[in-house]
């Protein structure tokens, strides 16, 4: 079966995120009053697996191998059937 | 009320997606047998606003004067009180 998921990389909390802080700076000039920008990214993966589990596991170890540094990110992964 | 407003924005369809291609290629070549992989940015933005309706139409604004290129972005917003 095909799977879409969807993998959100941000920053741990105490990282410095430069883009988030220069974006904030920018709204705050453009006159509105927000407290915190964060940025984060996410991949979209279309992928087959035999199931919904399976779909994971696969995700779990492609974000580790490519996608996420542990040391520096945070990453939730959210699968749905295609 | 405080209110967590979270602005997806990704490349409209038909737009090269450099980055997505990049990473679905290294993932097949590292074995992983997916289809295509898509890239987008999550702009997490905390602000004050008298309700949900008002938080909503504020993030709109500031989408489309800053966050967003509509020539060539899709975008959505969710906003959630904190």
């Amino acid at each position: 079966m095909k799977y879409s998921a969807k993998i959100e990389v941000s920053l741990k909390p105490g990282h410095s995120n430069p883009e988030g802080e220069t974006t904030a700076r920018l709204l705050k000039e453009l006159g509105y009053t927000v407290e915190t920008v964060d940025v984060s990214k996410v991949y979209t993966v279309t992928l087959n697996a035999s199931s919904a589990t399976d779909a994971r596991a696969v995700v779990e170890e492609m974000s580790k191998r490519l996608l996420v540094n542990p040391t520096k990110d945070d990453y939730t992964i959210s699968i749905v059937e295609q």
